[in-house]
């Protein structure tokens, strides 16, 4: 167990649970490192469908940007009224389901899961990818640094949620420090020059633009930009992750994450435009990250600008975190509710919900070998899943607030409904504007996805329907079994399973396999060594059946036997003893034929209910 | 089932054992592939060892192929009498065991068991690498071509002895044909020449020699060439496998192949020195096979060489025949002696030793995989397995006269005498000779296994002294046992469980884990549910515990409790009452937690002798 201990840490109690929640300084990075990263990716993505227009692209960045961060405002005032309305985590599937019905619920949180799944997957190859762009030599280990990445983050967050939040507590501060910083030193530098400062270092020009800027480019823009936004729903989520005053300590966290974001997106927009920064077509020569060219025209190639480089690869790589934190508790919520195996329900030794960290491990590990770590192909997808989800839960708000008899209810409602209007026209932008690139993928899993856990939910209700029962144990009836006792020979092994028998019952029968049609020793001495002493002892005596096996079959005709038996007494239930030997060590076990084992799982499967198996077990001390 | 019995054909009965038994005919591709199909490398390796004498040493190999054919000659009376003396089978390791005793036994039968597995690797490796060595563009599929005739050869013995026959007599007789006609039709025109013929086909010319015949040397060339006669021993192992008059139908099929592999021998020894044709380098440019340069100087390289070529190739390959039929029947005298687990000795559907043929290709199968099918290398091996095997049986057989009366013992002493003798020094020859190139491996393999074997028997002496028991049943202190019944809520799964323990003793313990200090539902209810019916119908009362788990843990407690109340009750067994659930289908397992396996698992490792455990299945219908 010490080596689990190393890995996992110690297992907690239910009763530690305080000591493992978080407040405000360890929820940002917990909660907010997707929301954060995504300015690494989410301006860079609006600005390459600019590149037609050039420079004149550049200076649109300044609207769209505008347009996210309103749409960022409303989503974040809905989701501050998700929080204090749902105090134990309203994540989109639990605020969906509960208002709207199971049927968009399960949409929203197969969204959702589906949206994370991407996360851990684009988030690390992104990273990784950037990282050998940086370093070619690693090119070739791109997927072994990926699987490396994934089951680091996968073991950190085995170990719990407060290990988490102490673990990327630095590289996410040290990213908002490095941006913050750029940032400040740009826009004094630029107000300095009367809004024309001049890049420290050469940047690649854009084109002069080939296109008027039209109306479906712009918004194709304010659709690829909204990737920014992924990862915000996250706190709602996982309230009940926070200390307490714990509504309080989760609003707190959003504000901070959701007011930092703002900045760097409105801040990002404005030293683009000031500098002139476009993006450069993506995987063509001369490619440059837009974050990149930013830092560097404000910095220079110094030393700040590869701390800030690295902090941004850490972070890229890292948010795949926020999806670990909160994919587990979707699926627990899910599971709660019976449309997935219970088992992601029951929390592991630290507290966590470890089977939905498995399974998401598992999956994106899938995602990065069949992709080889080159995801970007996936990119689009996510953004479908983030949006579904928003839309669904602010649109559940709606249902929420329209049934509270809360005063400022209607003020409520509208920002929420504002809110899922202007998500749900963003999913419609994204889908339309990917669909070829890769978001008609939605369109299949998601239903796919779907139609899993209603089978689910189904077998679960089906068997619930069948073992439920209320009413008081019936003793009407009872009666001992027949027991059938199957032995090789005559050891102490057998003795000891028909004493077992004979403790059950006065209606035994020993089976034994013969392979030819003489009778062997056992046989002859059946009177001696048992009929005797069972008589004497005033016992019903066991009866010896002699089953002739041409095929040289043990245990085939032992079930058959067995199987018919149960089938002439429809009334009796049947006692199967079987003498087990157990080794002591694991090589051992080719030793000795697994009949035991296999008579066991044959009668489980080919016998009906009035079957029990009783295996009497011998420890081979020897 | 019809899958199997497509490949393996319909399982056979013990009593048509009779119909599986084989005549002389089949018996010489089933003994005698790997005897005859020597002659394709005995000659060659013999000739390149000679290759620094030039023309000078092709002239040495006709008193090198004597001497050959007389220790041939040798073995072949040795064995003749073996047949005789063991009609049921006399393979070298009952010989030596039953005469010398089991540790030379045993030592016999691993050097056997040790050049089987190697004829398999090196046989099918050597036919492949002639393979694409003509037809260079197969070169990169060398390892699969090699794992697929492996597990061809595989599965056609596991469909049966009689089907071995019929597969592979066409391939023996087309090669034994071929070479006949080849030294037919060669010897004629030499001896119409006046010993002096001419090659259909320009040869490459032997080097002049530029080292004198030296004792060493010759010596080392007659070690080299005796590879042809490894699997002679096969014929006297399977005499069980002959029809009725078995010991005259075996005789007769070991003089068969002796006299074709002495006539195939001696004639390649004679057309070699008549058409002066020596070894080339192996693995040089330009390397010819013996056989290839013979076959071609006699007939061209006309449309009979590339039959005669590609009957050789077959014949290589299907050698390692001969080790599938003749492995599992050592092994099953092994394991019948205990020195190998019990299951080689069990015979399957078709009436063979399956256990033993799975073993004997996952040994090769690795083996080719780990050299990656070139095996060169482990060809001095074999041998050494081989006459080993050799000099222990005869050197049996002379233990056997020396205390038979018969009449003739003392000349039939003799000749196993010199035989064993004869053998014996082979063995230090090619031990010496062979011994940095490999034949070292087989000190350190054969020790190996011997242990192994040891550990094997004393494993079993062991159990069996455990659990030997030849007195009557004892029904002394017959006493119910305390139940224990772990239920996870009130359903019909855990009042069936309830009902057989009710039927079992009166001492009845209900175990159930709660996660919260306060009592749940089936605690409070208990008196109605439970309580009072037993109490009305007059029985014992059951007593419901609830365990505590702090960290969630629901399997570990009940483990412990049950090993706490076996230690406390020494003198009562424990019956634990598992209510278990079984899925109809396979995908259904996962829906369910695997929580009864699990503690059932748990109590046969933790528990000692006075558990008992009582799986009380539940199938779900739904």
């Amino acid at each position: 167990m010490s080596l689990l201990d190393l890995l996992f840490g110690r297992p907690l109690a239910s009763s530690e649970e305080r000591a493992e929640k978080v407040g405000v300084a360890a929820g940002i990075p917990i909660f907010g490192l997707d929301a954060l990263g995504s300015v690494a990716y989410g301006p860079e993505a609006a600005l390459t469908v600019l590149i037609p227009l050039g420079l004149g692209g550049v200076r649109d960045i300044i609207p769209i940007s505008g347009a996210i961060i309103l749409l960022l405002a409303l989503v974040y005032f809905s989701y501050l009224q998700t929080i204090a309305a749902y105090p134990r985590g309203g994540g989109s599937y639990i605020v969906t389901s509960q208002n709207l019905g199971t049927f968009p619920g399960l949409l929203a949180g197969t969204a959702l899961l589906l949206d994370y799944v991407l996360v851990v997957a684009v988030g690390i190859a992104a990273g990784v990818g950037a990282l050998v762009s940086a370093v070619p030599q690693l090119h070739s280990h791109t997927l072994g640094l990926c699987l490396v990445i994934l089951v680091f983050i996968s073991l950190i967050n085995l170990r719990g949620i407060r290990s988490t939040g102490a673990a990327f507590m630095f590289p996410t501060y040290l990213f908002v420090l490095c941006v913050l910083s750029v940032l400040a030193l740009g826009i004094s530098r630029a107000l300095a020059a009367g809004g024309h400062p001049v890049a420290a270092i050469s940047l690649p020009k854009p084109n002069i633009g080939h296109q008027a800027a039209g109306a479906w480019l712009l918004l194709r823009s304010f659709a690829s930009g909204c990737t920014a936004m992924t990862g915000v729903e996250a706190v709602s989520d996982g309230v009940a992750a926070f200390c307490e005053p714990r509504v309080r300590l989760a609003r707190r966290t959003l504000s901070t994450i959701i007011f930092l974001l703002m900045l760097l997106l409105a801040g990002i927009a404005y030293l683009c435009r000031v500098y002139q920064i476009g993006a450069t077509p993506p995987g063509g020569p001369g490619y440059q990250s837009v974050l990149s060219q930013l830092i560097a025209a404000v910095a220079g190639r110094s030393w700040f600008y590869f701390v800030a480089m690295t902090s941004i690869l850490a972070v890229l790589v890292l948010q795949a975190n926020t999806a670990f934190a909160d994919f587990p508790r979707v699926c627990r919520a899910v599971a709660q509710n019976g449309f997935l195996p219970y088992s992601f329900a029951s929390r592991g030794r630290r507290l966590v919900y470890s089977q939905g960290i498995y399974v998401l491990t598992f999956i994106a590990g899938s995602l990065l070998v069949v992709f080889r770590g080159v995801t970007d192909r996936l990119i689009p997808l996510f953004a479908v899943g983030a949006f579904l989800a928003f839309t669904f839960s602010q649109a559940g708000m709606v249902g929420h607030w329209r049934r509270t008899r809360d005063k400022r209810a209607r003020d409520k409602m509208i920002i929420s409904g504002v809110g899922a209007t202007a998500t749900g026209i963003t999913v419609l932008l994204v889908m339309t504007s990917k669909f070829v690139e890769g978001a008609w993928i939605t369109l299949v899993a998601i239903p796919a996805i779907l139609l899993v856990m209603y089978a689910v939910r189904g077998h679960y209700d089906r068997a619930g329907r069948e073992l439920a029962s209320s009413s008081p144990l019936s003793t009407h009836d009872l009666c001992p079994p027949i027991v059938v006792v199957p032995i090789d020979s005559w050891s102490k092994i057998a003795q000891k399973a028909l004493r077992f028998a004979l403790t059950l019952s006065s209606d035994i029968l020993v089976l034994q396999i013969r392979a030819s049609e003489q009778p062997d020793d056992l046989e002859k001495q059946w009177p001696t060594l048992v009929e005797e002493p069972t008589r004497q002892a005033g016992l019903s005596v066991p009866k010896l059946i002699a089953l002739e096996s041409p095929y040289r079959f043990v245990v085939a005709p032992i079930v058959e036997y067995i199987v018919r038996l149960e089938r002439e007494h429809p009334d009796r239930q049947v006692a199967v003893v079987i003498p087990q030997l157990v080794e002591k060590h694991w090589y051992e076990y080719f030793l000795h034929t697994q009949r035991s084992e296999l008579l066991a799982a044959l009668l489980l499967l080919k016998a009906d209910q009035q079957i029990t198996i009783v295996n009497v077990p011998w420890h081979l001390h020897a």
